[in-house]
């Protein structure tokens, strides 16, 4: 027999605790689900919901050994049990990242935080501080740069395998707000197209900003300034819907950003080209696990998750052999797997690796959002983020 | 506060153990992952290597609360403890899953067990007089069952959208036996090549089983007989890595079946295609989210993971919106969870819904490797299965 | 035995010129090849470069009964002769276009001229006057409208099965002037990058005229604006390789428009995607045969050439059976095809049906030009076309 | 200006003549596209149908110069003539391939025909006995090994970059003839059912022959013998429909072929992929510019038509530049201008290359058919072919 469940987490399952996510919210389950993935957490409490019976049933369906009616009896509760949960994840509208960010991390409880960081940069900025100032952890689920052939183009243009840098083409195109969902009851799109909620930018927001996540985290290159057209296509709607962006990284490579979620037809086309002086790469996310590779003058190459010949951090970022797909819940996984080994590594007084979005990114995403309001604004003027 | 955990199954995740599994075992890790995913479940005992230090550091890397030596003891104990398992995995080389099973089945053990069901018919045979007799549930893990779009294209053919089916073809090419790996000390080859470890069949065995369980859930049609030609491409070896088949089902369609460990360049390349009278269709394993129906005189339809237009199995099938792949790990953990859903039926004295594939499926996948061996052996003559 | 050749042009295969297309210009084989392709026009004359002795040898090298050392004799002459040409195809550089088209329509010669129409809007005006002044005929072979597909995808707009179109997405990604091939000897680089031969713009009027052509043919929407952002990323370069553009449709649709002549590892990647308030759409020309219309809530269709399903404008425009892949040769056959049936018509006394593009697209690809290259030299201003 | 048309045939079109292709048949005008196509020949001569009226409105449809209302008249005539055809085309149902072929070859004119060779062995032999007696050339259009990249293939694998070859795959999907098509008055489908027109074999002659003979065009390996299984799935059909088949190649590769009429939502789905000890390789009639060539242990290459990296017989094969997509028609006349070579070369007294398929690849795909044919009727035993 092995020795009971311990307090040191390096010998057992960390506990996780969630603020959100209640049912009928589909990011909870999500989140869940890529806690416990590798089997190095447990979700066992939660403030799931505002509304108190929603919360205990929400908890219940999950089995939670623990359910508050507040996140912020919650944050006091755990911090003061000695058997309190290692981290929080904060599955809750925009406009709540903070407050309950806050909560946790006055109370030195490690923070996983769905994007974008806080529905405005005042926020976000007031949220660095606290991070910066504080000793807990903290990660923004850019959950696409978890997967293994993400990792892999990253690879490939540090490694200069695409020469330098010239032209860019991301997109993140979705349908689901084609029609006026938020006058038809639909929660998930009330908060979203709602500014006191979401903040500032509406597709921007809540796509355009992994869309710009994605492509400096493969070019390792900022976008340097942005041109914008955002439209509200649906009558009545008062956030965008639909945004057409040139763009300048720092270096020189240009291009184009495109979100939508009144493109009709399309599911979370999010896809990204990087063009260089000695090869292009193009990625899909419907289609995550195979990077095309475009040396100039040879045949494409068609990388694919699992296999040997990819660079280390793709090879680490993948759980089953080449040709079982992995998908979604793995990449959002592994954002956890990284952020889990870093609780890890802090309990036992070593320093965190940090390989997962952060603050850091997450101001990135609200400026850019901001600066492409104001470009909109200006009649699409270019805009320094 | 919510009641600590409970004896009630119904308040609580269910508790699993596994046998085999241990560290180097590709498969072990997905059933585990599997069985936990939607949080109904959780790993805590196992016997998960032969050799104890394996054990014991297998089951201390996944915090399992109770590492045995054997699987005999952990049958005997777990049953004997009111806090015990409720299920067990096996998941061992093929010979073992006969006596591994039949040790828990005696103790009244609901099992999961991977495939073949067993490495010889008699064997097999053996095993379902046990679970006919008993009361313990079964569940074998032909996976490929539990994508949601394979579902979807066995409820478009029972409602006849196929019309009368004419011409099947099925495949399951991989290439990670095109050299003698099972020479070079590599573990995983060197069981499934052993006739002894194995059963009589290869790449038969191995996934061509796989193969003629998918074409039987799509079409609803058992294959009557095959033709066969199996071959050892690989120099020295005992069992076959490649066999092309013809293939006749009940009620006259027709076809082939070709499986393949020597297929140099393909990963895991399982596709059906199923032709009827009124439309086909075409789903692809590497591509799991996507399935093609081809009507007659119509254009191709692309139907995908996740939408409301899909009948109730597939939508009941998926964790994710549209656009958000889903792939191996998933259709795995949706055997479990239907195997879990009968556990607790049971445990409230329901009947089980036994909506996944069992020891009938695993006599089928038995007899067919027994059968295309012998017509193998005879030079291609037909064998009725 | 059937009568000798005859002067009635109903009764056999009507004459061709060529002016430019000497050995080794790509672009002049294309063209002999497509106005014969489907029997009803040969190519008997040409003046096929400035150079005597290649005109020479390339008119031998096709067979042609007349070869001339200037464009200005061939127009003279031909017009003299009774059993002259009945049209000229002019494929030369840009610069040419203008004069070329000028000395036979001067002499009632219908012209098929390459596109851009001309190196400069005040050319192609004047040309514009002599075309709508006299009675020769006139097309422009922006041969991508010429795909059957293509067709269909205009006129599943035009039948309303998109709604209210939104937004859109038009590229023509290509890799040729990637390195500074302008400087090492190629005469089809060399033209294209100077300002004097090629007019203002480079990749926009190279292939960014294609791309806005095929936007307008498709949507049947006029581009309303443009904001550009136009590079010449190779050093030395005098105009742009490549184009990143905001478009505004009239009608309130919005989207992209993007050109490249430097995006390495791509091949002829033009591709346009239009989403609508019912419906969206999809066509690539390296995979033309395929149309993917994208309707609200339903699966994705493929279209595909050939089928009876298609609509009259696709299914007139296809010449082999469905699955027998039809490509860039026969689209630009297509837009020959039209040309040729509508100078039987003039010969007959009849209306041309002028189903093919003209002096009015001409026109629009270089004010396209024109403003794309003052709105980037403005710093990315909306400009009006 | 240039002599006019001379006798010599270096210095002018070469004339073919067309038996068969009248009106309503297809592969007529596909025959006089391709061989047209290239500007190196016009058909100027036929005896287009059987019905005198049809074979002249079917040659002034296309401008002939001369229309007979036989081919043997046409024969004597055309032989008899020093302006006569250089070679003629055989464009007829299959039984008539025999005398017709024979007429032309008795008078020493070139043919090229339609496949299968005859509709029966025996007519096979005597017409070999006839070319190999004589000096006329002949050629056989198994039309899809003119396709650029599948001459690569076949060069890939004499390169030895296959290794030994072990596994093939190679079928032939369509749906034309998945309803009676044959009574309801379809003359294409009447004499493709009827074995007196069409031979032995129905499906298996019409394309089952094109499926093998793309495999031993590629592998450059014969196959050795067949275990077949034949239906004729659509009631009342005389010949098959639909063939399984087990296939052997010399040296020891394996593998099957597929063809079916009736497959429900193919088009013409000829595929091939041939697997080998260092890599695999995979085309597909319906995407014919991309090659996928699957190296051992590295990333997919996709070859595409008309890149530098390609070996000289693909690139002698391709018209135009990558990305401009070539099909079906440029295929078929790579063999007529293969052909066309051929016959100049005579015509000056050089000896032929006949690198093009000919009487010996039609032996070979009449014996296909026949021993495929008894092996089904023998209840699927081994044939040797």
């Amino acid at each position: 027999m092995l020795p009971a469940a311990t307090h040191d987490p390096s010998r057992r399952r960390l506990r996780a605790g969630i603020v959100g996510g209640g049912r009928g919210a589909f990011i909870g389950s999500v989140h869940r689900l890529a806690a416990e993935l590798d089997g190095q957490a447990l979700v066992v409490a939660g403030a799931m919901s505002s509304d108190p019976a929603n919360a205990r049933a929400s908890a219940a369906a999950w089995f939670l050994e623990r359910s508050y009616d507040s996140y912020e009896e919650m944050a006091r509760s755990e911090a003061a049990d000695a058997n309190g949960i290692d981290f929080v994840i904060v599955a809750t509208p925009n406009h709540l990242h903070f407050p309950v960010a806050r909560a946790f991390l006055t109370e030195d409880i490690h923070v996983v935080c769905d994007k974008p960081l806080a529905a405005s940069l005042a926020d976000g900025e007031e949220l660095a501080h606290l991070v910066s100032g504080g000793t807990a952890l903290f990660a923004l689920t850019h959950n696409y740069t978890g997967y293994p052939l993400v990792r892999e183009a990253r690879e490939l243009v540090r490694a200069g395998r695409l020469g330098e840098i010239r032209k860019v083409t991301v997109e993140y195109a979705q349908d689901w707000l084609m029609e006026p969902l938020e006058a038809r009851g639909n929660k998930q799109a009330a908060w979203r197209t709602d500014p006191h909620r979401a903040g500032p930018g509406g597709s921007v927001g809540d796509i355009g900003t992994h869309a710009a996540n994605l492509l400096e985290f493969v070019t390792g290159r900022r976008i340097e300034s942005v041109c914008a057209d955002l439209t509200a296509f649906v009558a009545g709607r008062r956030l965008d819907d639909d945004a057409s962006m040139l763009i300048r990284l720092e270096g020189g490579a240009k291009g184009t950003l495109v979100c939508s979620q009144i493109a009709c037809g399309e599911e979370n086309q999010l896809s990204l080209r990087v063009y260089g002086s000695k090869a292009g790469l193009e990625w899909r996310q419907q289609e995550p696990n195979t990077l095309i590779l475009k040396p100039a003058g040879k045949p494409w190459e068609l990388l694919r998750t699992g296999h040997a010949y990819l660079g280390a951090a793709a090879r680490a970022a993948s759980r089953t052999p080449p040709g079982h797909p992995e998908g979604y819940l793995e990449a959002f996984a592994n954002l956890y797997r990284s952020f889990i080994a870093d609780v890890r590594r802090v309990a036992q007084g070593q320093a965190p690796a940090r390989d997962y979005p952060g603050i850091e990114e997450g101001l990135r995403g609200l400026r850019f959002v901001t600066q492409a309001v104001a470009s909109s604004r200006a009649g699409s003027v270019w805009m320094r983020i």
